[in-house]
């Protein structure tokens, strides 16, 4: 994926991100650190942005995934920058909430929303519900019925379409813990359902494939299985549902071997997909949303950590301990995930050391990267680990009892806190 | 592993730990809930202290190792037991002295202190730092120095035994982030380096082979070389480093297929090696400590949760959804591990249902326990997923935005909160 490219050199050729020298941060905050490039994020919602309009006009969202990141500061952002917002519990709904951001424009996902959830979710006033099984469009017709409000429902249907990615972000497929399944009926039963519940308004269907997926071909492959579906229901209940929201999943470079395809023609794509089916299945063109999240903070994010030994293993390895890891960054630990990485200070000078970098937690799976090309380093040196935005702020520990990291925003010249550093204290606070 | 057994049923079949019903629990926390059944972990601790003392004499100790569950309640419980704890990073060592511990029995274990946490150590007045490598016991010297202290060291070597175990929590080896090698020479090295630095004692020798290990015989490699290494330095440095610390490591049944050896046995034959050993290689015994954390909290620990939907997707699988899952525990997303689960309310009763037992965060991996066998369940039963007290309240993490359960202590028919659980407003406290 091209990216807004805010990374550059000081004249001692140390990394600086939109205009701040990583060094200086790293004095004020401390390390580890996540920094978040906030104007790399407003540069990703615009191309988003653009390329929905471009391609589908007014009636379109771009609904930002927050799991990737869920945090106070992202929401000002996102409202901005015209994006909608999922949210995916509780928490999250809280999260956007507090921080301001307009209900109306968020949908509720999650395949197992807690009645303290769906009741949450329709006292403030949300957007939309994307509901995942039968119980809870009961449980959301129920509530409809004690607010005495129609809920805005879409459904959560797995198209059947493999993305060929990893077991565990792969969702699209009828073996999946996910929405209502195409291919056995389940989808069209719901819907039937949906259509009967009088305080539920069935207004879209929705899908989500994958994540990390760097193919156009299975996004068009769903929205055809999904207007097949709204083509159904409109001959069956009389009225299609407004909106197809095709989900996220866009993959980004991590490394060199990911090639990301670019949002504009990803969006090209799915236009292209959604016309052909529209024309197909005999249906005006619907609504269209798409739920990118990673995409947006991903490759705008930078983890900054400090060396505090480097062991050469004569014949076997070198490691390299940072003072972070798993607990900052689980992505290894799961998904065997690979980094890009850097000496702040030298960020651009040949890689001549090969080295596991690797964490502080009693784990030995607790790797940051494993075989790693970096600059060579040595104690008290600053290292740099790139495309950290999404997914490791979010599933942060405090395995062994570390205090999770301050996430600070940079924006054209300027940084600021978005989280604090959390502190000892806290760590016991609900502890008698 | 035979454990104390407090598990029980009440006059309906329901689930009883340690003579309190877990549906009540349940009704008065509400779930996802953590138990931990104090009368277990109490029972645990006094086995292996009965059996250390009994084969060891006076001059050894059991430490618990932090990390599997590390919360200020563990902490009284482990001084009325004679245990002593080690801890792994800052964090824990708060924890520890918050909940009144005697530092002067607190090891400090980690591959990457950092400089504070050192300071924090040696003002703490510690009983002593395993030091995982060169920078550290440089770092250690200063520190000394600086607080005019003599400060108490052992060292974490590598044996070079492989445990059999999963990768991820195999450490003994030589391609391993932790410690010096023994069989390349850093172990001596490192052996010479702190006997020359002034404000160091060369107290002890530590290593630790892996984790859920089922054998006794990769302990007693690891004793052998060991206390060659003891040997060696004794003849070098003319005296030989008191301490033996074998770690931990020792396996707890989550399956049927687990077959862990019961702790007598396995410090009986940790006896045997170290006689060995000493006879071999002219040693006395030396004051010999273990590193046990898993077995004493884990079988002790059950997490309730509440079902939400049942999906039955036919010739495909079932999946249960509970209101937990990944942020709770971990394990299955990190290391594919299996658990024992059943319905509260008939956890006795024919397990007639195959099912998926999955979470209710955002990804496909977010499963508890995979094809489990569990009594028939449907939306708003309870069902406990056992063997869950160690590393799972200590790995868990707020993705998704899910605050973590509370921590219940049950002793003796009573209960007692331990952890509160975490409010939404704490999600966001260090938001700005």
């Amino acid at each position: 994926m091209e990216t807004y490219q805010s990374f550059t050199s000081n004249d001692q050729g140390g990394l600086q991100i939109a205009g701040v020298d990583v060094a200086q941060l790293a004095k004020e905050y401390g390390t580890p650190l996540y920094l978040t490039d906030e104007d790399q994020v407003r540069h990703a919602c615009r191309r988003y942005r653009a390329a929905m309009e471009q391609n589908f006009g007014p009636r379109c969202h771009v609904s930002y995934a927050s799991k990737a990141l869920c945090i106070k500061a992202m929401y000002p952002i996102l409202a901005q920058e015209g994006l909608w917002a999922d949210v995916v519990s509780g928490g999250e709904l809280y999260t956007a909430l507090a921080a301001g951001f307009d209900p109306a424009k968020l949908q509720f996902h999650g395949n197992n929303k807690t009645e303290a959830e769906l009741r949450y979710g329709v006292e403030s006033g949300i957007g939309g519900f994307i509901a995942d099984n039968r119980e809870e469009l009961l449980a959301l017709e129920q509530l409809g019925a004690e607010y005495g409000k129609t809920l805005r429902v879409s459904l959560r249907v797995k198209p059947g379409v493999d993305a060929h990615t990893h077991e565990f972000i792969s969702t699209g497929n009828i073996d999946s813990k996910f929405g209502f399944s195409y291919e056995n009926g389940e989808a069209m039963a719901a819907a039937r359902l949906a259509g009967s519940l009088p305080h539920l308004e069935l207004w879209g269907l929705h899908c989500h494939i994958g994540s990390q997926i760097f193919l156009t071909e299975p996004y068009g492959l769903a929205a055809d299985v999904m207007l097949r579906l709204m083509a159904q229901i409109k001959e069956e209940l009389g009225q299609a549902p407004q909106c197809l929201n095709l989900g996220g999943g866009f993959g980004i470079a991590y490394g060199p071997e990911d090639r990301p395809v670019p949002m504009e023609e990803m969006v090209a794509q799915l236009a292209k997909a959604v016309e052909r089916g529209c024309r197909k299945y005999g249906l005006e063109q619907p609504y269209v949303a798409i739920e990118p999240g990673r995409s947006i903070v991903g490759p705008a994010g930078v983890t900054v950590y400090t060396v505090g030994s480097v062991k050469h293993i004569a014949g076997v390895r070198t490691y390299v301990a940072v003072d972070g890891g798993m607990p900052d960054n689980p992505r290894y630990a799961l998904y065997g995930a690979t980094y890009q990485a850097a000496r702040a200070a030298s960020w651009q000078a040949p890689k001549t050391m090969e080295a596991t970098i690797a964490g502080k937690c009693c784990e030995s799976g607790d790797l940051v990267v494993k075989d790693a090309q970096i600059q060579p380093v040595e104690k008290g040196d600053l290292l740099c680990v790139f495309s950290t935005g999404a997914y490791n702020y979010s599933m942060a520990s405090n395995y062994n009892r570390i205090p999770r990291p301050p996430v600070v925003f940079l924006r054209q010249g300027k940084h600021r806190l978005a989280v604090r550093r959390e502190t000892y204290e806290q760590l016991v606070q609900n502890d008698l």
